[in-house]
């Protein structure tokens, strides 16, 4: 609790206050409730809104952004690779609810249009969308003299799936004896750089890697929901708020992490200063982009779709009834740590 | 060419340079195009994405931001209106290809979130959506310290309807002989205000009608969709780049606006500033927010499905083949103007 502001130990302390913006969400709900929210297919992870186009078919959409990590491309005046983070943010949600990646369109916000700029942004935006397995559909490209200055700019994604009754994960049928399968981060991601910034500053050898865009994760996905549709019980990007959001799946089970995945050496640095273990697990992904829960005769063949593709996918839990919320109980790089789910929605 | 800054008299002096977005829109497209958009819809209009959901019916996609009116809230410090002003933009979109709008999602960026601020903001995108007949079905709120700075926020908006392949709009059956019909806008709705904020400041007796939320014309668009499919030949939400809109209906032909709606007083005090009435009238929508084009017979329907809602519509002129473009050849407060259709996409 130093308050220094050039070394904050929480990501609150470096000015992102996550509960004041989960009460204003859970206000804007209750603003925004209307009878014909009825129509839309329900699914409580909340990774995409899913708007019905026929009897079994719906359309999933979801919006993100790239958040701070912006900031540090502009101060290494590389561009290229945020619009893979902005692909990825959206279509790695997409997957989460069964959607297979359709069509992506981007808002781009700027002072000025630099052209070297503007084109090294694009390039990484059609990038992701490749990786995705989306086409660019269309997008917006605001030039806002006076509410950017200088080379600041901003970027928000906006993405389309379609997903089939039988493709559609909603985390319903999770049980106790399932398994948990974890998939490589490439890093920091897209998440808690308002915090890492201020730890890894441009001195350090770690910072180019806080520039390092995010996995995504759409091709093996979309491949194991066509050919196995409803192997997958439960899907979580992990995003903001780290593993909280394996939460997202189904809130009724505990989650027991016994062999998590390696965590990337960046991480090790960021705890040096940052608070706590569990700090850490809440705000960043700690080498773990997407979890699955599966049966556990199944963890096998999504393992291996994601392998098979260059993805990093292994077995690393058990789903248990004896407590609710997520335990690492063994892991080289970290003591034993408990974190239980919040009951805001 | 004055080049004073506090008073542009262009659009490009005030620091928006349109063709040079053009040209970056332009490299932009070649640098996405895929086999894979052969899938979409065509509309050569590009107000939406059509993406196809079936053999006959297909999602309209589309993005767009409020632009620099939020500079004008945040002088006002009022901010209940811009969330109709982003969706708004999205919404007349979608309709101009024949969608019945579905679905909002919208993106909200700010330094912090600040309760007061954040609410007004959600209170006019939901009156929006509202209007529009759309639910809010998702959004995103990024708290982006040190990228917005003081009260400084940005909006972008993202909206889903559905068409089907009998109410889609092409502009292709525009035939000569055809009737424009024109809709009232409301003022200035979101664009051009990069210029107007600086021909008209906070001192001026029109500055707080800068603020005057954009009509959305989706309930009675909606209605003429469901009672009357293909009635709408062509249709022209009137955004960036004024009146040369009507071109995106088709531009093969002549647009001969011989009855202009009445232009609102704020047009006729901006044009004391303002280099030419053809910059006026590339620049803003001049009192009239939507175009459409139907036969002769059908001008009547659509006026009064307009005006029986509250909207101001009507005939305004005729489609000619003698000449490509828009001549305004009457008008109480302009002189006759003509302005050609570039060949851009």
């Amino acid at each position: 609790m130093s308050g220094n502001i050039q070394q904050p130990k929480t990501y609150a302390q470096a000015g992102v206050d996550v509960e004041k913006a989960d009460r204003f969400v859970h206000r804007l709900k209750a603003l925004a409730a209307r009878p014909e929210h009825a129509k839309l297919w329900k699914v409580s992870s909340g990774y995409a809104a899913l708007y019905p186009t026929g009897p079994d078919s719906a359309v999933a959409c979801t919006t993100d952004g790239v958040g701070t990590k912006l900031l540090v491309a502009m101060a290494m005046k590389k561009f290229d690779t945020v619009g893979i983070d902005l692909v990825a943010m959206c279509a790695n949600d997409l997957i989460c609810v069964g959607a297979t990646p359709g069509c992506f369109l981007d808002y781009f916000a700027t002072g000025k249009v630099e052209d070297l700029q503007a084109d090294q942004i694009m390039k990484g935006i059609v990038e992701g969308c490749d990786q995705a397995g989306m086409i660019l559909a269309g997008g917006e490209t605001a030039e806002m003299p006076d509410l950017y200055q200088g080379d600041h700019f901003d970027l928000a994604g906006f993405a389309v799936g379609t997903v089939n009754r039988a493709a559609l994960i909603d985390g319903e049928n999770v049980a106790v004896g399932d398994v948990i399968v974890g998939v490589a981060s490439s890093g920091i991601h897209s998440n808690g750089l308002s915090l890492a910034r201020k730890v890894i500053t441009a001195e350090d050898t770690f910072y180019r890697d806080l520039l390092t865009p995010t996995k995504i994760y759409c091709r093996p996905a979309a491949q194991l929901f066509e050919q196995y549709p409803g192997i997958v019980k439960g899907m979580a990007h992990i995003t903001g708020g780290g593993w909280t959001n394996i939460g997202r799946i189904n809130k009724s089970v505990g989650y027991d992490i016994d062999k998590p995945l390696p965590v990337p050496p960046i991480f090790d640095r960021l705890l040096k200063h940052v608070e706590s273990v569990s700090e850490m697990y809440q705000t960043f992904n700690m080498g773990m982009g997407l979890t699955i829960v599966c049966k556990s005769g199944d963890a096998e063949t999504i393992c291996q779709a994601f392998n098979s593709l260059g993805f990093f996918a292994a077995q690393i839990g058990t789903v248990r009834d004896n407590f609710k919320g997520i335990k690492v109980t063994a892991g080289a790089s970290t003591p034993p740590l408990e974190i239980q789910f919040s009951n805001k929605t």
